[in-house]
Protein backbone atom coordinates (compact mmCIF):
# COMPACT_ATOMS: atom_id res chain seq x y z
CA UNK A 1 0.00 0.00 0.00
CA UNK A 2 1.47 3.37 -1.09
CA UNK A 3 1.72 6.28 1.29
CA UNK A 4 -0.54 8.39 -0.48
CA UNK A 5 -3.36 6.01 -0.30
CA UNK A 6 -3.32 5.84 3.44
CA UNK A 7 -6.25 7.21 5.26
CA UNK A 8 -6.18 10.84 7.01
CA UNK A 9 -6.28 8.92 10.07
CA UNK A 10 -2.58 7.23 9.56
CA UNK A 11 0.32 9.76 9.38
CA UNK A 12 4.01 9.16 8.40
CA UNK A 13 6.00 10.81 10.93
CA UNK A 14 10.46 10.54 10.87
CA UNK A 15 9.65 7.06 8.82
CA UNK A 16 7.56 6.17 11.28
CA UNK A 17 3.51 4.75 10.71
CA UNK A 18 1.22 6.41 13.47
CA UNK A 19 -2.40 5.61 13.83
CA UNK A 20 -3.91 8.56 15.21
CA UNK A 21 -7.77 8.32 16.63
CA UNK A 22 -9.45 11.78 17.94
CA UNK A 23 -11.75 10.96 21.12
CA UNK A 24 -15.17 11.04 20.03
CA UNK A 25 -17.71 14.33 19.34
CA UNK A 26 -15.50 17.34 21.00
CA UNK A 27 -12.25 16.34 19.36
CA UNK A 28 -9.69 17.67 22.31
CA UNK A 29 -7.63 14.71 22.87
CA UNK A 30 -6.21 12.00 20.58
CA UNK A 31 -4.55 8.52 21.39
CA UNK A 32 -1.44 7.82 18.91
CA UNK A 33 -0.47 4.63 18.01
CA UNK A 34 2.78 3.54 16.32
CA UNK A 35 2.06 1.30 13.58
CA UNK A 36 4.24 -1.62 13.12
CA UNK A 37 2.36 -2.58 9.97
CA UNK A 38 -1.22 -2.20 7.80
CA UNK A 39 -2.73 -5.49 7.69
CA UNK A 40 -5.79 -4.61 5.58
CA UNK A 41 -7.00 -1.25 4.64
CA UNK A 42 -10.63 -1.88 2.42
CA UNK A 43 -13.97 0.58 2.33
CA UNK A 44 -17.24 -1.61 2.62
CA UNK A 45 -21.10 0.00 2.21
CA UNK A 46 -21.04 1.08 5.25
CA UNK A 47 -17.61 2.29 7.04
CA UNK A 48 -13.36 2.29 6.55
CA UNK A 49 -12.39 -0.51 8.03
CA UNK A 50 -8.67 -0.63 9.03
CA UNK A 51 -6.77 -3.58 10.67
CA UNK A 52 -3.25 -2.53 11.58
CA UNK A 53 -0.67 -3.77 13.86
CA UNK A 54 0.03 -1.66 16.52
CA UNK A 55 3.44 -1.96 18.28
CA UNK A 56 1.86 -0.90 21.80
CA UNK A 57 -1.34 -3.34 21.67
CA UNK A 58 -0.88 -5.89 18.46
CA UNK A 59 -3.18 -6.01 16.08
CA UNK A 60 -6.11 -3.94 16.42
CA UNK A 61 -9.63 -2.97 14.11
CA UNK A 62 -10.48 0.50 13.53
CA UNK A 63 -13.93 1.69 11.78
CA UNK A 64 -13.84 5.02 10.39
CA UNK A 65 -10.70 6.05 12.22
CA UNK A 66 -11.86 4.59 15.82
CA UNK A 67 -9.96 2.67 17.72
CA UNK A 68 -12.82 -0.23 18.26
CA UNK A 69 -10.77 -3.71 19.15
CA UNK A 70 -7.18 -4.24 20.13
CA UNK A 71 -5.77 -7.72 21.07
CA UNK A 72 -4.14 -6.35 24.03
CA UNK A 73 -7.54 -5.36 25.68
CA UNK A 74 -10.52 -6.44 23.77
CA UNK A 75 -10.97 -9.54 26.25
CA UNK A 76 -11.91 -6.54 28.60
CA UNK A 77 -14.53 -5.39 27.03
CA UNK A 78 -15.92 -8.44 25.13
CA UNK A 79 -16.34 -10.13 28.78
CA UNK A 80 -18.17 -7.36 30.59
CA UNK A 81 -20.73 -7.21 28.14
CA UNK A 82 -21.74 -11.09 27.61
CA UNK A 83 -20.52 -12.24 31.11
CA UNK A 84 -22.41 -9.94 33.40
CA UNK A 85 -25.77 -10.53 31.46
CA UNK A 86 -25.71 -14.17 30.99
CA UNK A 87 -25.14 -14.74 34.67
CA UNK A 88 -28.00 -12.23 36.14
CA UNK A 89 -30.41 -13.99 33.88
CA UNK A 90 -31.29 -17.46 35.86
CA UNK A 91 -31.57 -19.63 32.90
CA UNK A 92 -30.50 -17.99 29.92
CA UNK A 93 -30.65 -20.46 26.44
CA UNK A 94 -31.36 -18.01 23.61
CA UNK A 95 -28.76 -14.74 22.88
CA UNK A 96 -28.57 -11.90 20.26
CA UNK A 97 -25.72 -10.19 19.92
CA UNK A 98 -26.45 -7.08 17.99
CA UNK A 99 -23.17 -5.89 16.20
CA UNK A 100 -20.34 -7.42 17.73
CA UNK A 101 -18.65 -7.83 14.62
CA UNK A 102 -15.08 -8.92 15.53
CA UNK A 103 -16.39 -12.03 17.27
CA UNK A 104 -15.05 -11.29 20.84
CA UNK A 105 -18.96 -11.49 22.25
CA UNK A 106 -19.85 -14.40 20.21
CA UNK A 107 -16.85 -16.00 22.07
CA UNK A 108 -17.29 -15.26 24.84
CA UNK A 109 -20.80 -16.65 24.77
CA UNK A 110 -19.87 -19.79 23.40
CA UNK A 111 -17.98 -20.26 27.12
CA UNK A 112 -21.87 -21.20 28.49
CA UNK A 113 -23.25 -24.61 27.95
CA UNK A 114 -26.61 -23.79 29.27
CA UNK A 115 -27.09 -21.52 26.22
CA UNK A 116 -28.45 -23.23 22.74
CA UNK A 117 -28.54 -20.38 20.79
CA UNK A 118 -26.06 -17.44 19.94
CA UNK A 119 -27.32 -15.00 16.96
CA UNK A 120 -25.24 -12.41 15.84
CA UNK A 121 -26.91 -9.54 13.70
CA UNK A 122 -24.31 -7.17 12.41
CA UNK A 123 -24.41 -4.71 9.72
CA UNK A 124 -21.30 -5.14 7.63
CA UNK A 125 -20.18 -8.62 7.10
CA UNK A 126 -16.62 -7.67 5.86
CA UNK A 127 -15.95 -6.68 9.40
CA UNK A 128 -16.31 -9.66 10.77
CA UNK A 129 -14.57 -11.58 7.66
CA UNK A 130 -11.47 -8.98 8.35
CA UNK A 131 -11.55 -9.68 12.28
CA UNK A 132 -11.66 -13.57 11.35
CA UNK A 133 -8.51 -13.42 9.43
CA UNK A 134 -6.36 -10.79 11.37
CA UNK A 135 -7.52 -10.60 14.82
CA UNK A 136 -7.52 -14.19 15.56
CA UNK A 137 -6.93 -13.05 19.94
CA UNK A 138 -10.22 -11.75 19.86
CA UNK A 139 -12.38 -13.71 17.34
CA UNK A 140 -10.69 -16.89 18.11
CA UNK A 141 -10.00 -17.53 14.23
CA UNK A 142 -12.88 -19.28 11.67
CA UNK A 143 -13.75 -22.23 14.03
CA UNK A 144 -17.25 -21.14 15.78
CA UNK A 145 -19.40 -22.86 18.09
CA UNK A 146 -22.22 -24.60 16.08
CA UNK A 147 -24.40 -22.98 18.39
CA UNK A 148 -23.60 -19.34 17.11
CA UNK A 149 -25.27 -18.51 14.07
CA UNK A 150 -24.45 -15.63 11.93
CA UNK A 151 -27.43 -12.77 10.44
CA UNK A 152 -25.57 -9.92 8.57
CA UNK A 153 -28.01 -7.30 8.35
CA UNK A 154 -28.98 -3.81 10.12
CA UNK A 155 -29.67 -4.55 13.74
CA UNK A 156 -32.22 -1.81 14.38
CA UNK A 157 -34.70 -3.51 11.29
CA UNK A 158 -33.83 -7.22 12.74
CA UNK A 159 -35.26 -6.11 16.20
CA UNK A 160 -38.25 -4.17 14.78
CA UNK A 161 -39.22 -7.31 12.64
CA UNK A 162 -38.09 -10.12 14.39
CA UNK A 163 -40.91 -12.61 16.20
CA UNK A 164 -38.34 -14.61 17.73
CA UNK A 165 -37.86 -13.81 22.00
CA UNK A 166 -34.37 -14.08 23.24
CA UNK A 167 -33.07 -14.25 27.33
CA UNK A 168 -30.36 -11.90 26.91
CA UNK A 169 -29.77 -9.47 23.99
CA UNK A 170 -26.51 -7.60 24.13
CA UNK A 171 -26.05 -3.96 22.46
CA UNK A 172 -22.19 -3.97 21.18
CA UNK A 173 -22.55 -0.95 19.28
CA UNK A 174 -19.39 1.32 18.21
CA UNK A 175 -19.55 5.31 19.27
CA UNK A 176 -22.80 6.88 18.59
CA UNK A 177 -21.65 8.63 15.08
CA UNK A 178 -22.57 7.45 11.59
CA UNK A 179 -24.61 4.07 11.09
CA UNK A 180 -24.36 3.27 14.87
CA UNK A 181 -26.80 6.02 15.81
CA UNK A 182 -29.96 4.32 16.04
CA UNK A 183 -28.77 2.25 18.56
CA UNK A 184 -28.80 4.82 21.24
CA UNK A 185 -32.59 5.97 20.17
CA UNK A 186 -35.71 4.76 22.32
CA UNK A 187 -37.19 2.70 19.17
CA UNK A 188 -34.29 0.52 19.25
CA UNK A 189 -34.54 0.28 22.84
CA UNK A 190 -38.34 -0.53 22.98
CA UNK A 191 -37.95 -3.07 19.49
CA UNK A 192 -35.48 -4.60 21.93
CA UNK A 193 -37.61 -5.16 24.81
CA UNK A 194 -40.15 -6.53 22.37
CA UNK A 195 -37.20 -9.07 21.33
CA UNK A 196 -36.85 -10.10 24.81
CA UNK A 197 -39.33 -12.69 26.93
CA UNK A 198 -40.66 -11.09 29.86
CA UNK A 199 -38.16 -12.29 32.27
CA UNK A 200 -35.41 -11.03 29.61
CA UNK A 201 -31.86 -8.93 30.16
CA UNK A 202 -30.25 -6.80 28.20
CA UNK A 203 -27.16 -4.55 28.13
CA UNK A 204 -25.59 -2.19 26.03
CA UNK A 205 -22.14 -0.11 25.73
CA UNK A 206 -23.27 3.33 27.44
CA UNK A 207 -19.25 5.34 26.75
CA UNK A 208 -17.15 6.95 29.32
CA UNK A 209 -18.55 8.09 32.19
CA UNK A 210 -15.66 10.84 32.08
CA UNK A 211 -15.78 12.19 28.53
CA UNK A 212 -19.85 11.19 27.60
CA UNK A 213 -21.55 11.75 31.18
CA UNK A 214 -24.91 13.10 28.72
CA UNK A 215 -24.88 9.42 26.37
CA UNK A 216 -24.87 7.33 29.87
CA UNK A 217 -27.89 9.51 31.03
CA UNK A 218 -29.51 9.64 28.00
CA UNK A 219 -29.27 5.96 27.83
CA UNK A 220 -30.23 5.41 31.30
CA UNK A 221 -33.45 7.65 30.38
CA UNK A 222 -34.33 5.45 27.56
CA UNK A 223 -33.81 2.47 29.68
CA UNK A 224 -35.47 3.35 32.94
CA UNK A 225 -38.90 4.73 31.09
CA UNK A 226 -38.77 0.74 29.52
CA UNK A 227 -37.64 -1.17 32.38
CA UNK A 228 -37.94 -1.96 36.10
CA UNK A 229 -34.40 -2.69 36.97
CA UNK A 230 -31.57 -0.46 35.26
CA UNK A 231 -27.91 -0.75 36.47
CA UNK A 232 -24.75 0.67 35.01
CA UNK A 233 -21.40 -1.02 35.72
CA UNK A 234 -17.59 -0.30 34.84
CA UNK A 235 -14.31 -1.71 33.79
CA UNK A 236 -10.91 -0.53 32.57
CA UNK A 237 -10.76 -0.64 28.85
CA UNK A 238 -7.11 1.12 28.26
CA UNK A 239 -7.43 1.64 24.71
CA UNK A 240 -11.06 3.82 24.88
CA UNK A 241 -10.27 7.39 25.78
CA UNK A 242 -10.80 8.10 29.33
CA UNK A 243 -9.75 4.62 30.53
CA UNK A 244 -12.73 3.66 32.16
CA UNK A 245 -15.89 2.35 30.46
CA UNK A 246 -19.34 1.98 31.09
CA UNK A 247 -22.11 -0.56 30.49
CA UNK A 248 -25.82 -0.37 31.33
CA UNK A 249 -27.81 -3.49 31.66
CA UNK A 250 -31.60 -3.24 31.73
CA UNK A 251 -34.30 -6.22 33.16
CA UNK A 252 -38.22 -6.11 34.48
CA UNK A 253 -37.34 -9.74 36.93
CA UNK A 254 -33.40 -9.81 37.47
CA UNK A 255 -31.28 -7.67 39.42
CA UNK A 256 -27.56 -7.93 39.18
CA UNK A 257 -27.39 -8.17 43.11
CA UNK A 258 -28.63 -11.33 42.95
CA UNK A 259 -25.86 -12.11 40.48
CA UNK A 260 -24.43 -15.65 40.10
CA UNK A 261 -20.68 -15.84 40.31
CA UNK A 262 -20.45 -19.00 40.40
CA UNK A 263 -21.27 -19.55 36.86
CA UNK A 264 -18.79 -17.52 36.13
CA UNK A 265 -16.37 -19.91 33.44
CA UNK A 266 -13.22 -20.39 34.71
CA UNK A 267 -11.37 -19.30 31.80
CA UNK A 268 -11.62 -15.57 31.66
CA UNK A 269 -8.88 -13.08 31.75
CA UNK A 270 -10.51 -10.13 33.50
CA UNK A 271 -13.57 -11.11 35.46
CA UNK A 272 -13.12 -13.01 38.62
CA UNK A 273 -15.54 -14.07 40.74
CA UNK A 274 -15.22 -10.71 43.05
CA UNK A 275 -15.27 -8.36 39.71
CA UNK A 276 -18.88 -9.85 38.73
CA UNK A 277 -19.77 -8.42 42.20
CA UNK A 278 -17.73 -4.96 42.33
CA UNK A 279 -17.90 -4.08 38.48
CA UNK A 280 -21.48 -2.49 39.85
CA UNK A 281 -19.16 0.00 42.60
CA UNK A 282 -19.55 3.15 41.41
CA UNK A 283 -16.80 5.88 42.37
CA UNK A 284 -18.32 9.01 43.71
CA UNK A 285 -18.18 11.09 40.99
CA UNK A 286 -20.48 8.82 39.03
CA UNK A 287 -22.44 7.07 41.66
CA UNK A 288 -25.24 10.23 41.05
CA UNK A 289 -25.69 9.31 37.45
CA UNK A 290 -29.58 10.24 36.56
CA UNK B 1 5.52 33.67 25.37
CA UNK B 2 6.40 32.97 21.30
CA UNK B 3 5.97 29.70 19.72
CA UNK B 4 9.77 29.60 19.04
CA UNK B 5 10.39 29.27 23.16
CA UNK B 6 7.79 26.55 23.12
CA UNK B 7 9.51 23.13 24.45
CA UNK B 8 8.76 20.15 21.77
CA UNK B 9 6.23 18.53 23.54
CA UNK B 10 3.60 21.96 23.20
CA UNK B 11 3.01 21.66 19.36
CA UNK B 12 1.37 24.12 17.23
CA UNK B 13 -1.08 22.37 14.33
CA UNK B 14 -3.39 23.72 12.04
CA UNK B 15 -3.29 27.45 14.07
CA UNK B 16 -4.11 25.35 17.70
CA UNK B 17 -1.53 24.32 20.16
CA UNK B 18 -1.19 20.41 21.41
CA UNK B 19 0.31 18.77 24.28
CA UNK B 20 2.04 15.83 23.14
CA UNK B 21 2.83 13.02 25.67
CA UNK B 22 4.84 10.01 24.69
CA UNK B 23 4.33 6.45 26.89
CA UNK B 24 7.57 6.06 28.93
CA UNK B 25 9.76 4.20 27.91
CA UNK B 26 9.14 2.19 24.87
CA UNK B 27 7.49 5.66 23.06
CA UNK B 28 5.20 3.46 21.34
CA UNK B 29 1.77 5.60 22.26
CA UNK B 30 1.14 8.97 22.59
CA UNK B 31 -1.71 10.66 24.17
CA UNK B 32 -2.53 14.35 22.92
CA UNK B 33 -4.62 17.16 24.53
CA UNK B 34 -5.74 20.52 23.00
CA UNK B 35 -3.90 23.27 24.93
CA UNK B 36 -6.21 26.37 25.90
CA UNK B 37 -3.25 28.23 27.09
CA UNK B 38 0.05 27.98 28.73
CA UNK B 39 -0.51 28.94 32.13
CA UNK B 40 3.59 29.18 33.46
CA UNK B 41 6.40 27.25 31.56
CA UNK B 42 9.78 27.70 33.17
CA UNK B 43 12.59 25.36 34.16
CA UNK B 44 13.96 24.76 37.80
CA UNK B 45 17.29 23.27 38.33
CA UNK B 46 15.57 19.94 38.76
CA UNK B 47 13.30 19.90 35.83
CA UNK B 48 11.22 21.35 33.13
CA UNK B 49 7.63 22.63 34.65
CA UNK B 50 5.20 23.49 32.46
CA UNK B 51 1.37 24.38 33.72
CA UNK B 52 -1.05 23.88 30.40
CA UNK B 53 -4.59 24.47 30.76
CA UNK B 54 -6.06 21.91 28.44
CA UNK B 55 -9.56 21.16 26.75
CA UNK B 56 -10.41 17.86 27.92
CA UNK B 57 -9.31 18.18 31.53
CA UNK B 58 -8.76 21.22 32.32
CA UNK B 59 -5.64 22.82 34.47
CA UNK B 60 -2.75 20.21 34.23
CA UNK B 61 0.71 19.67 35.67
CA UNK B 62 3.57 18.29 33.57
CA UNK B 63 7.22 17.44 34.17
CA UNK B 64 9.84 17.28 31.36
CA UNK B 65 7.16 16.41 29.18
CA UNK B 66 4.93 13.85 31.28
CA UNK B 67 2.08 14.65 32.27
CA UNK B 68 1.59 14.70 36.67
CA UNK B 69 -1.71 15.63 37.42
CA UNK B 70 -4.92 17.24 36.03
CA UNK B 71 -7.90 19.29 37.40
CA UNK B 72 -10.32 16.57 36.11
CA UNK B 73 -9.10 13.30 37.68
CA UNK B 74 -6.05 14.56 39.96
CA UNK B 75 -8.43 13.68 42.93
CA UNK B 76 -8.65 9.64 41.61
CA UNK B 77 -5.15 9.25 41.79
CA UNK B 78 -4.62 11.19 45.23
CA UNK B 79 -7.79 9.46 47.15
CA UNK B 80 -6.38 6.64 46.44
CA UNK B 81 -2.31 6.66 47.31
CA UNK B 82 -3.92 8.14 50.68
CA UNK B 83 -6.94 6.84 51.97
CA UNK B 84 -6.04 3.20 51.18
CA UNK B 85 -2.56 3.08 53.72
CA UNK B 86 -4.26 5.65 56.48
CA UNK B 87 -7.45 3.24 56.78
CA UNK B 88 -5.53 -0.03 56.49
CA UNK B 89 -3.43 1.27 59.83
CA UNK B 90 -4.92 0.96 63.14
CA UNK B 91 -3.99 4.19 64.79
CA UNK B 92 -2.27 6.64 62.57
CA UNK B 93 -0.78 10.01 64.13
CA UNK B 94 2.48 10.85 61.89
CA UNK B 95 2.72 10.87 57.73
CA UNK B 96 5.12 11.71 55.33
CA UNK B 97 4.57 12.31 51.83
CA UNK B 98 7.63 11.87 49.62
CA UNK B 99 7.37 13.85 46.63
CA UNK B 100 3.72 15.03 46.19
CA UNK B 101 4.92 18.38 44.68
CA UNK B 102 1.46 19.01 43.53
CA UNK B 103 0.18 18.57 46.99
CA UNK B 104 -2.68 16.69 46.60
CA UNK B 105 -1.82 14.04 48.70
CA UNK B 106 -1.36 16.45 51.78
CA UNK B 107 -4.79 17.92 50.78
CA UNK B 108 -6.57 14.29 51.05
CA UNK B 109 -4.48 13.51 54.46
CA UNK B 110 -5.85 16.52 56.20
CA UNK B 111 -9.21 15.27 55.86
CA UNK B 112 -8.17 13.13 59.28
CA UNK B 113 -8.78 14.85 62.12
CA UNK B 114 -6.67 11.18 64.09
CA UNK B 115 -3.33 12.83 61.88
CA UNK B 116 -1.21 15.00 64.19
CA UNK B 117 2.41 15.76 61.48
CA UNK B 118 1.96 15.78 58.01
CA UNK B 119 5.24 15.64 56.75
CA UNK B 120 6.01 16.43 52.82
CA UNK B 121 9.27 16.02 51.15
CA UNK B 122 9.22 17.14 47.82
CA UNK B 123 12.55 17.86 45.63
CA UNK B 124 11.28 20.60 43.86
CA UNK B 125 9.91 23.66 45.69
CA UNK B 126 8.90 24.90 42.53
CA UNK B 127 6.42 22.89 41.43
CA UNK B 128 5.00 23.26 44.85
CA UNK B 129 4.62 27.00 44.00
CA UNK B 130 3.24 26.64 40.89
CA UNK B 131 0.37 24.15 41.74
CA UNK B 132 -0.80 26.16 44.47
CA UNK B 133 -1.28 28.91 41.94
CA UNK B 134 -2.32 27.08 39.25
CA UNK B 135 -3.71 23.99 39.78
CA UNK B 136 -6.32 24.74 43.01
CA UNK B 137 -8.44 21.77 42.05
CA UNK B 138 -5.99 19.56 43.06
CA UNK B 139 -3.76 21.65 45.68
CA UNK B 140 -6.28 23.62 47.22
CA UNK B 141 -4.80 26.45 46.72
CA UNK B 142 -2.60 28.31 49.59
CA UNK B 143 -4.72 27.63 52.97
CA UNK B 144 -2.75 24.80 54.08
CA UNK B 145 -3.81 22.57 57.27
CA UNK B 146 -1.69 23.83 60.23
CA UNK B 147 -0.56 20.15 60.45
CA UNK B 148 0.88 20.26 56.83
CA UNK B 149 4.84 20.72 56.98
CA UNK B 150 6.64 21.67 54.09
CA UNK B 151 10.36 20.51 53.65
CA UNK B 152 11.89 20.76 50.05
CA UNK B 153 14.94 18.41 49.51
CA UNK B 154 15.64 15.17 47.86
CA UNK B 155 13.44 12.47 49.67
CA UNK B 156 15.93 9.76 49.50
CA UNK B 157 18.53 11.34 51.53
CA UNK B 158 15.55 12.82 54.02
CA UNK B 159 14.76 9.04 54.51
CA UNK B 160 18.49 7.96 54.86
CA UNK B 161 19.55 10.62 57.66
CA UNK B 162 16.15 11.50 59.77
CA UNK B 163 15.56 9.87 62.92
CA UNK B 164 12.00 11.14 63.04
CA UNK B 165 9.46 7.92 62.46
CA UNK B 166 6.68 7.65 60.80
CA UNK B 167 3.34 5.26 60.76
CA UNK B 168 2.30 6.07 57.09
CA UNK B 169 4.65 6.89 54.64
CA UNK B 170 3.50 7.65 51.19
CA UNK B 171 5.92 7.39 48.20
CA UNK B 172 4.10 10.12 45.84
CA UNK B 173 6.92 9.72 42.76
CA UNK B 174 6.72 10.67 39.15
CA UNK B 175 7.91 7.65 36.22
CA UNK B 176 11.49 6.32 37.38
CA UNK B 177 12.68 8.54 34.79
CA UNK B 178 15.81 11.47 35.15
CA UNK B 179 15.72 12.32 39.21
CA UNK B 180 12.87 9.97 40.19
CA UNK B 181 14.80 6.56 39.59
CA UNK B 182 16.44 6.72 42.84
CA UNK B 183 12.90 6.04 44.40
CA UNK B 184 12.14 2.96 42.93
CA UNK B 185 15.65 1.29 44.43
CA UNK B 186 16.23 -1.04 47.49
CA UNK B 187 17.97 1.29 49.16
CA UNK B 188 15.83 4.11 48.93
CA UNK B 189 12.82 1.05 50.47
CA UNK B 190 14.95 -0.07 53.08
CA UNK B 191 15.29 3.69 54.25
CA UNK B 192 12.04 4.12 53.90
CA UNK B 193 11.48 1.17 56.24
CA UNK B 194 14.03 2.18 58.58
CA UNK B 195 11.94 5.70 58.87
CA UNK B 196 8.67 3.74 59.87
CA UNK B 197 7.38 2.72 63.13
CA UNK B 198 7.83 -1.21 63.37
CA UNK B 199 3.64 -1.33 62.55
CA UNK B 200 4.09 1.43 60.03
CA UNK B 201 2.35 0.99 56.34
CA UNK B 202 3.78 2.30 53.25
CA UNK B 203 2.46 2.74 49.85
CA UNK B 204 3.84 3.73 46.77
CA UNK B 205 2.59 4.19 43.03
CA UNK B 206 3.45 1.17 41.09
CA UNK B 207 3.01 2.08 37.42
CA UNK B 208 0.68 0.81 34.36
CA UNK B 209 -0.19 -3.07 35.17
CA UNK B 210 -0.90 -2.88 31.44
CA UNK B 211 2.19 -0.99 30.32
CA UNK B 212 4.78 -1.64 32.68
CA UNK B 213 4.20 -4.77 34.51
CA UNK B 214 8.09 -4.97 34.91
CA UNK B 215 8.38 -2.10 37.44
CA UNK B 216 5.03 -3.49 39.41
CA UNK B 217 7.27 -6.91 39.71
CA UNK B 218 10.55 -5.16 40.73
CA UNK B 219 8.78 -3.36 43.24
CA UNK B 220 7.16 -5.83 44.48
CA UNK B 221 9.91 -7.87 44.81
CA UNK B 222 11.98 -5.40 46.75
CA UNK B 223 8.85 -4.98 49.09
CA UNK B 224 8.20 -8.55 49.78
CA UNK B 225 12.10 -8.98 50.54
CA UNK B 226 11.39 -6.10 53.35
CA UNK B 227 8.14 -6.43 54.39
CA UNK B 228 5.16 -9.28 55.55
CA UNK B 229 2.32 -8.04 53.89
CA UNK B 230 2.72 -6.55 50.19
CA UNK B 231 -0.49 -6.01 48.67
CA UNK B 232 -1.27 -4.27 44.54
CA UNK B 233 -4.22 -2.53 44.24
CA UNK B 234 -5.90 -0.45 41.38
CA UNK B 235 -7.77 2.25 40.02
CA UNK B 236 -8.82 3.95 36.77
CA UNK B 237 -6.91 6.90 35.80
CA UNK B 238 -7.93 8.07 32.56
CA UNK B 239 -5.10 10.82 31.93
CA UNK B 240 -1.82 8.21 32.24
CA UNK B 241 -1.07 6.00 29.58
CA UNK B 242 -3.17 2.29 30.09
CA UNK B 243 -6.09 3.89 32.14
CA UNK B 244 -5.54 1.29 34.59
CA UNK B 245 -3.17 2.57 37.33
CA UNK B 246 -1.65 0.61 40.00
CA UNK B 247 -0.33 1.32 44.11
CA UNK B 248 1.63 -0.92 46.08
CA UNK B 249 1.30 -0.93 49.77
CA UNK B 250 3.36 -3.08 52.53
CA UNK B 251 3.85 -3.44 56.30
CA UNK B 252 4.82 -5.90 58.91
CA UNK B 253 1.59 -5.59 60.56
CA UNK B 254 -1.39 -4.12 58.88
CA UNK B 255 -3.25 -6.19 56.62
CA UNK B 256 -5.49 -4.57 54.17
CA UNK B 257 -8.14 -7.47 54.40
CA UNK B 258 -9.00 -5.63 57.75
CA UNK B 259 -9.55 -2.43 56.17
CA UNK B 260 -11.81 -0.32 58.55
CA UNK B 261 -13.73 1.66 55.78
CA UNK B 262 -15.94 3.30 58.42
CA UNK B 263 -13.27 5.80 59.26
CA UNK B 264 -13.22 6.88 55.18
CA UNK B 265 -14.34 10.59 55.53
CA UNK B 266 -17.24 12.03 53.81
CA UNK B 267 -15.68 14.52 51.04
CA UNK B 268 -14.16 11.76 48.29
CA UNK B 269 -15.07 11.91 44.46
CA UNK B 270 -13.83 8.69 44.15
CA UNK B 271 -13.53 6.20 47.14
CA UNK B 272 -16.70 4.38 48.53
CA UNK B 273 -16.91 2.18 51.05
CA UNK B 274 -16.59 -0.88 48.59
CA UNK B 275 -13.80 0.62 46.37
CA UNK B 276 -12.12 1.21 49.47
CA UNK B 277 -12.10 -2.62 49.71
CA UNK B 278 -12.81 -3.99 46.27
CA UNK B 279 -9.69 -2.12 44.73
CA UNK B 280 -7.60 -5.36 45.77
CA UNK B 281 -9.77 -7.22 43.65
CA UNK B 282 -7.07 -7.32 40.78
CA UNK B 283 -8.82 -8.56 37.24
CA UNK B 284 -7.09 -11.87 36.49
CA UNK B 285 -4.75 -10.86 34.00
CA UNK B 286 -2.77 -9.33 36.64
CA UNK B 287 -3.73 -11.54 39.94
CA UNK B 288 -0.36 -13.46 38.88
CA UNK B 289 1.87 -10.81 39.64
CA UNK B 290 4.98 -11.80 41.21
Amino acid sequence: MKINQLPKYLKEVDGELWFEEFEVEKKNLKITYKVNKVLSYLKSPYQEIALIDTAAFGPCLALDGIMQSTSADGFIYNEMITHIPVLTHKKPEKVLVIGGGDCGAVRELSKYEELKTIDMVELDEIVTRECIKFLPNISGGANFDKRVNFKFGDGVQYVKNTDIKYDVIVVDSPDPEGPAKDLFGEEFYKNVKKTLNSDGVMVCQSESPMLHRDIIESTRKILKDNFKIVKTYVAFVPTYPGGLWSFTMASDVYDPCNIDVDRLPLNTRYLTKQIVKSCFDLPNFISDLK
